[in-house]
């Protein structure tokens, strides 16, 4: 079945909490992430919330990644959407869970844009 | 059921191709829809691919919107991340859906961050 995107969706639970509110780690570590899966990045933005959490959302020449914090419940949710065979996604989901220390993590894997592939020419 | 997160994935199909590919018109549509929903407007970032395609993310107080669209297809994929009851994401997906001429589209809405309510407190 052939889809135009990988849409990896991951649930961090029992992070660290301190990390999750530190926006600099937070910034070097979803960077590192995506030059680790082989991404090429292309744009990044990163916010921190009064009186705390944090969103960052660093673009790619294959999609994007994105986190969002909330450091009082200890949980982050964080997206990898790529597309292409040439970059490894799950590099940068083992790499999210260890930095951010997460004790409890899920993950859903979700294909966008399955097309009609006599229409697409994908098939 | 709480969760912190409401995530709307948004499947675009036979989509308007020119606007897919027109990042002036893309970027003020999602800046229309994060507006429309009610959202508070915090960053931006948008790609032109070559030779075509566009990403855009839209930073909001209440997380983010982004759109990666591919022309030749006919396809858009885009994403609703909200958190809070002040915001109404469905405004975002009936402009999103209208503005790019889609004909054939369907959503899965995914509830992100659902705690232990016992320990969260969100209960």
């Amino acid at each position: 079945m052939n889809a135009l995107g990988k849409h990896l969706l991951l649930e961090l639970q029992d992070c660290d909490k301190e990390v999750l509110n530190d926006i600099s780690f937070l910034r070097n570590t979803l960077l590192a992430a995506a030059r680790e899966c082989g991404a090429t990045i292309l744009g990044e933005s990163f916010h921190q919330y009064s009186p705390q959490g944090i969103s960052g959302i660093v673009i790619i020449a294959e999609s994007h990644l994105f986190i969002h914090t909330w450091p009082e419940y200890g949980y982050a949710a964080a997206d990898i959407f790529t597309c292409g065979d040439s970059v490894q996604p799950e590099r940068a989901v083992e790499i999210l869970t260890r930095e951010l220390g997460s004790k409890n993590h899920s993950m859903v894997e979700i294909r966008r844009g399955i097309l009609d592939t006599q229409q697409s020419g994908l098939g």
